[in-house]
Order: C-alpha cells, then structure tokens, then sequence
C-alpha cells in the first residue's frame, strides 16, 4: 500500500519566501554590531547570527517554485516566520552567554517574546553589569523588526486571507488596497513601514531632545533608542530594570504620547499625512480606542488619587494619592501601556491594590487598534461584538428587520463577523485553558502561583502584553517557571501574536488536502 | 406640547398575565401549611401570603384585553414574572420573621435565588433551631416552582421569541411544536411537566427508600421531600446546614443520578418515554454534556485520589486521598453539583485547593443542557461555538465553500448561530464587570474578598449556580456583603436565569416604539 503524500499547499514556495526573509534578517544585527565597536564590546554574537541567517536563507530560498505566493502558502509562510526568525535571532543570546538568557529555552522565550512584541521578559538581572549594551540594544531591536512584521500582516495579509475576520481591517483603508497579493504586500508595506520609521525617529528625538534640554538626565541618546525601538511596535522591553519609572516625569508622558500612537491603526496615519485628518478624528474604531483608555484611566486615576487602589508606596518614588498630576500620570501611563499592550511600567503596581490590579487585567483584554503592532482581542472587536449585541436585541422584537453592522458607513460583510466572534470566543477559550495549565504547572514545581497571577501570566503572554501582577510584575519576570511552562508561553506568545486561527488552520487536515 | 405615550407594547395584557400566574401562585402555599400543621407551627406567613397573590393577582387579571399573547407582550410577561414572583414569594419570610431571612432585603435575595433556581443563600443559621420546618419547606418549593417555569420557558416560549440563540433548542424538540403561541405554550408545558413531577416523585421515592431500607438514617420523609423539590429544578437549597454532607455516600450517589438527569433536556425524555431512547443517547448536546462531565470528573478524582487538590481534610468525613470510591464519589458529584448548575455540596471544597477549585470555576461556565432548569451558558452553545470555530478554519482554506452547520442532521440558522455568540459574549462581558463591582463594593465596606471570592460570587449568582469559593463557599453564604451588593445580585440571578438577552430587550427604545 502506497501512502498518498499529494498535498495542495506548495510548501517549497513558503519555505522559499521564508528564506528570502531569514536572508533580509542578516541586515539589522549591524546595528548591534555598530553598538559593540562603539562600546568596545565584542561583535562576535552578531556575525554568528549574520552568518547563519545567510545560509539558512539562501538554502531554504532554492525551494522556491513559484515567484508568487498562494492562498494557503501565506499561511504557512505567516506561521513559519514567527518560528524561524525567532529561532535564528536567539543565537545572538547563546553566543553572548550572559546572565540567565544564555540558557536555551531562556533564550527562545526572549527571542519570541521579542519578536512577537510582547515583552515578557526571563532577563533575572537586567543591567550593564550583567549584559552588554550590543545585546541589550539586540533584545531592543527585536521588538521593533517584530512590530514592521505585524503591522504589515495585520494591513495587508491577515485580511487578504480573511481569517477571524481581519476583513474589518481592510474597510479601513480600502485605499490602500492593490489587486494581487504579493506587489499588494510590497507596496502596502512601503507606506507603512515609512510611517513606522517616522514615528521610530519622531520618538527618538523627542526622548534625547528632553535630555538635552535638561528635562531627563538619563536618557541618553542609547536609552532613547532603545526605548523608541520598543515603544512603536507596542513592545516594552527597556534596558533599564525599573523600565519606565527609571525616567522624568516628562519622558513619562512623551513616552505615553508615543504608545498612543503606536496603538492606532497604521492606515489612517497615511490618510492624516494625504491631508485627510479626520479620516482619522472620525474613525469609530481610534475613537473608541480613546474613549476606553479614558474610561480606565479616569477610574484608576480616582483609585490612585483617593489612595483607595494602592497598598503601599515605593519609598523610591513620591506619593501618589493626594498629588493629582501623579496619579494621572501613573494612571494613565499604566492604561496606554496596557490597553496598547506595550507592558512599560512607570511604577511597580504590584504595590496597587487588587482592585486597580483587577482593572488593569481587565483592561489587558480590550487591545489596542487593529491595524498596529497592539496584541490582544483588539478594539474593533469589541466595538463590532456590541454592535451585533445591539442588533440582536433589535432583530428579537423586529423578526423581519435586516439591519446590516456599519463600519465608517461601509457595511460589514455577515462572515466578517463571524469570524470576529469566533476568534474572540477561541482566544478567551485559550486564555482559560492557559490559566488552568499554567497553574497547574506552577503547583507541580512548588511555585506558589495566585489565581490572579495564574491569570495574567496567561493573558500577559496570549495577548502580547509582556507583565502581569505579582510573580509575573513588570519588576520581576518569568524566570520562575518550569521550562515546560516557558515553552508554553513561547507557544502562546507566537499563536497569540499571529491570531490565534490563522495558525490553528494549519493543523487543520482540510488545509493540507483537498 | 404633548407628550405621546403611544406604544406598540400592549402591557395591559401582560400585566393581564402576569396576574393570572401570581393567581395561581396561591395555590402551591398549602404544602408548607400542611407541614406547618403536621409540626404544630404557625400557618400564618403562608396564609398572608395566599392572600396577597390572590387579591394582587386577580387585580392584574381584569387588565387583560387580548386572550392571546403577542410576541414583544410575552417578553414583558416573562421578564415580569421573574420579578413579581419573587417579591410575593418573600412574603412568607417577612412574616415569619425568623433569623436573617427577615430583613427585606435578604428575604429579597432569598426568594429571587430560589424562584431562579440559583440556591445562593442569606440564611445565616441553617436549622430547625433558627427556623421552623414549614419555612424551610417553601424555600425548597420556590426553587421546584422555578424550575417548572424554567423549563417551560426554555422549550416552549424562548425559541418561539427567538432571543440569543434560543432557537437552537427547539431544533431538539420540533415534535412538540404546535401553531399559535399560547395553546403551543399550554400544551407544551403540560407534557413537560407531568416528565418533571414524575422525575420529583421517582426522586422522592429513593431519596427514602434508601432510608427505609437503612442505608440512610438521616434521610426522613421531610428531608426527601425537601431534596427532591430541588434537585429536578437544579436548585440546590437544602434544609440541611452541610448540605448533602450530611448524608450517607449512598444518598450521595442517588443525588448524583438526579442531578444529571436534571441538568437533560427534559424535552429529550418525551421521546424517550415515547419508546424512542435513541432520540437521546444519540443527541449531540447530551453526549457534550456527559463528555463534559466525564472530563472535569476525571480530572478533579486524579486531583482527589493523589492528594493534590487537598489542602486539608475536615475531620468530620473520612480521608479521601487514597480512597477511590470517596475521590471519585466527591469529583463526581461536585463536578455533576456545578455542571448542571445545582450548586449542592458533597463535602466543604473550600478545603480543595486552588487548583481543584480553578476547576470547579470553568467547569461552572458550561452550563447543563438548554431544554432544562440548568443555567449558565449551557453545553449546547458551547457545542455550536466550537462547529463555528471549525467552520472558520475550514472556510478560512476553502473561501468559496458553504458549510452549514448541523445538529442532530438539522442545519441551525445563520441567525441563531449569531445569537448564540450575542449570548456568550454579554453573558461573559456582564460577568467580568460584575466580578470588578462586587470586587470594589466589598472592598467599601472592609470585606477582603480575593479575586477568585470575587469571580466565584459573580458566575454563582449571574450563572444560577448558587455557591462560590471561599467567603461564598458552599458551608457559607452571601450574608457578609452589603444591602447594595446583594440587590445588584438579586438583578444578576434575574438576567441570568432569563437569558439575559430577554430582559435587555425590554429596555431597549425600539421594543416600545416603532
Ligand atoms: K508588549
Ligand atoms: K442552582
């Protein structure tokens, strides 16, 4: 008996494209290499990356059979992309061996937590003493070409492919759209990586501007890369141990600024820039993305500033309730990182009391807008969930009434939604499962987890945010953990980042044959 | 300018109803004064009572102008049902002033959990010391007289209103179907019933016969009386302060059988004593819904059976590491006690451990089968999210293909499948902000639930289950929290146990104009 191996995904053009990428992988460690001749340090972890992203590349490039990519080979590719180069850019880690990332699994979870914009992190000591500033400012540069990825696949791939209905991103900028899919995917990404890299410089100078007019002593020109590196792909990770609290006050609020940018949906930024402004001030979407940070952030503000949600207070930082510019602050800082699912901390809220801590879990689960590097179940879902909630109310005392769900005016097609609810419900289906295993898994290795940190470990890392509360607190980190329980969370990190079904259909029987 | 009170609603009618139920609400009243009678105490609260339901109902009567029942008319009638019921149904705690059941808003909260079938409870002191026998008998009986209207509401006028996916149980049941809506309504509900008292009696019968034989000392003919009256409507009161503890593992057993039995499509039964058993064995929901039981049970026993999901091991009941029998009597029946939303306890699980009683928290999402008295979400929604979810996969590949999805060979509408996610959605959104409110009220007034108390009190009351963890653990009550928290969960039971969807409609502008 013969085994049939026929299959209708042209697998050697995925596996070609995905060369292609690994090749264009040995461009940015130059960066980190520049950083070490700088600081003296040694750029060998950065060749051997180089040099094994060259071969890797160009062999797995020959696969190649079509010059354009498939239907079902753009899943595979999509899926495969965020397991390779993650793979390929933790060799930087182990070649380095510093501190506790040189460890392997330790390394991967970095890697995907960087490129995936998530921004947990298993850094025990994160400081110059223990790393280089050529690795920290690699960790730093991961996120950024993770968040150039994302942003493209969310604008121009995901709703190509219309899964879990990224459809709706499409109806945002319709303008944007070109007929096949490849040049559509070239030409889109132009436009947005442009942007992307604007925002990236505009955050630069802001941060060293404010340096350099006195107003933030430590950030340094290193420091305000690295933090512009992580801050417009919703990433977080900082080479600086106590992350955001380390600076002003004023950096504090250029940088919540910036995180408010990068949770936006890419597109309309190119209408604002085409001189259409309120392509972007009218959008449903940017103003409810507003609108919920408000909401969350006036309610923490409240609990801060009346000192109802915190428990105590760092002796390192002034007090909050009762100072109204501080509690803001905190507040809103604390709501766009989380709500943007960026992760920056300007304090330990650890030392917030579970109410504030409850709120901002919560809050972990809104995401920011569709067409970012934002993780997490997105704005635009909800918006379109209440929107069918509210039409289903309607449509029970009306039976006849056709009433279609609008978008900025265009209608949403009835598969679109479907597919919204089916990723939303399958996303919190994991986030549970999630929880209850990591739980289980900190039981059997005596790590005495809360529900609560069970919890936000488990949406911290599906839903790309990177901290969560307690154990998992944006000053501690996942260290802890049992290796099982990392490469979970890799696993997490990376389904969570691609959205969820998109990955899940390439295990799908129906996706290979037929 | 005047103003137009015009409305499409003809609530003159429904009130009509509405009086019609609560006239004959005076009927069920005598079996506690016959108990009251037998035991030499006072009749007078139940008398009270009668008297008010009759004059309030007859009253309502006269203002019906239509003998026939519209469609928006029937969801005022239901919503209002819910809430008239309740508020006559305390009349007999109020006048019998005994214990903590007296204050009005706890006879509130007690009459609203039983007629809800949630079996949450304020009743500080569970005995025949603090409370006399016929009182605790009628609280028993609100839970069966819920149960009644549960399930006729369930299979015989939702799917009719076509609310939330409600549709989808009728698909179980068309047999049953019969044109105009009261008649359907009537007729419908008579072979109903007759399946549920004769469940009750069947319950009743072993309850005591297992005492008359002896293996159960403790199970008297009041007690089996009282258990019967709320197992079949999945309630969970019990007169007995530790719950089914108190019991031999015989009994234990006998509940278990019940409470599945109970958590069944009722209409499923129809056919099955119509001499077609396959109708059930072979139905999805029932198969889920047994799969699912199976599944936690199995899991929580290995929990037991190990010791991993102890922390301690109350003195008074037997080791249960190491015990087979006991691991799997306890697993199972707490499993089946939540699954099917009864909310009974075989033993304290507040000396589980986290992990076992993470457990018992999912397993309280899922809810028995639609066509019961269970609450929650309910297997079959579950059932149809996970066909959609495959749905998108497959389409995903296949964008062309059409792919209905069945049940039980019939394909669902689109609508109903997007009711079905409407449901889940605001069931799970109103559940995560309850969670936070309850959370922030109990902080107001100085009671330090933790987040998993907090979680375990809002899916309890919204999913009618009844019991929670910790502080609302299945040996405590919902005394500790304040009037306001406790009213807003008489609202949750309400919603919940209608569906929610049925009660938002009614405050929606559109249901009254247009
Ligand atoms: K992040
Ligand atoms: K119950």
């Amino acid at each position: 008996m013969r085994v049939d191996f026929t299959t209708y995904v042209d697998y050697r053009t995925s596996l070609g494209f995905l060369g292609s990428v690994i090749k264009y992988m040995a461009i940015p460690p130059l960066v980190p290499i520049l950083v070490a001749l700088y600081y003296g340090e040694s750029p060998l972890p950065f060749l051997v990356a180089m040099g094994v992203m060259l071969v890797v590349g160009a062999g797995l490039e020959r696969l190649r059979t079509d010059p354009d990519l498939g239907h079902r080979e753009a899943f595979l590719l999509v899926s495969l992309t965020w397991l390779a180069v993650p793979l390929v850019g933790m060799i930087p880690y182990l070649v380095a061996g510093q501190g506790t990332v040189a460890h392997p699994v330790n390394a991967l979870f970095e890697s995907m937590s960087g490129f995936t914009t998530t921004g947990a992190t298993v850094l025990g000591d994160i400081s110059f003493e223990t790393h280089s500033r050529s690795i920290l400012m690699w960790r730093q540069l991961t996120q950024w070409l993770g968040g150039m990825g994302i942003i493209v696949l969310m604008v121009a791939i995901l709703p190509e492919l219309s899964v879990g209905g990224a459809q709706v991103i499409d109806q945002e900028a319709p303008g944007l759209s070109i007929e096949k899919l490849t040049p559509r995917i070239r030409d889109t990404a132009r436009i947005l990586w442009r942007i992307y890299i604007g925002f990236t410089v505009a955050a630069i100078a802001v941060y060293y501007g404010l340096h350099f007019f006195g107003f933030a002593p430590n950030m340094d020109f290193y420091n305000a890369v690295a933090h512009a590196l992580t801050t417009l792909p919703t990433g977080g990770f900082s080479p600086e141990g106590r992350s955001v609290e380390a600076f002003t006050p004023a950096i504090q609020w250029a940088i919540t600024f910036f995180m408010i940018v990068a949770g936006t949906n890419f597109a309309l930024f190119w209408y604002v820039f085409a001189g259409e402004p309120e392509r972007l001030t009218k959008n449903a979407e940017f103003r409810t993305y507003l609108f919920m940070m408000g909401a969350v952030g006036v309610l923490l503000t409240v609990l801060l500033f009346t000192g109802v949600g915190l428990t105590s207070v760092p002796n390192a930082i002034a007090p909050i309730s009762g100072d109204l510019e501080h509690s803001l602050r905190q507040a809103i800082f604390q709501t766009a990182a989380v709500v943007t699912t960026t992760g920056y901390a300007s304090m330990d809220f650890n030392t917030w009391d579970q109410s504030s801590q409850v709120i901002l879990l919560l809050a972990m689960f809104l995401g920011g807008s569709a067409g970012s590097a934002a993780g997490s179940i997105k704005i635009i879902r909800w918006y379109v969930i209440q929107k069918a909630a509210v039409r289903e109310l309607f449509t029970s005392v009306h039976p006849d009434a056709v009433r279609p769900i609008r978008l900025s005016d265009e209608i949403i097609d009835e598969s679109t939604i479907r597919g919204l609810f089916v990723f939303t419900m399958t996303f919190l289906a994991i986030f549970a499962v999630s929880t209850v295993l990591i739980y289980l898994d900190s039981l059997r290795i005596g790590l005495e987890l809360t529900a609560i940190e069970a919890v936000s470990a488990s949406i911290a890392t599906l839903g790309n945010i990177g901290p969560g509360v307690g154990v998992v607190g944006p000053m501690n980190n996942f260290l802890p953990f049992s290796d099982a329980a990392k490469l979970y969370m890799v696993l997490l990190m990376w389904i969570g980042r691609l959205e969820i079904l998109s990955v899940l259909i390439i295990f799908t029987p129906s996706y290979w044959r037929g």
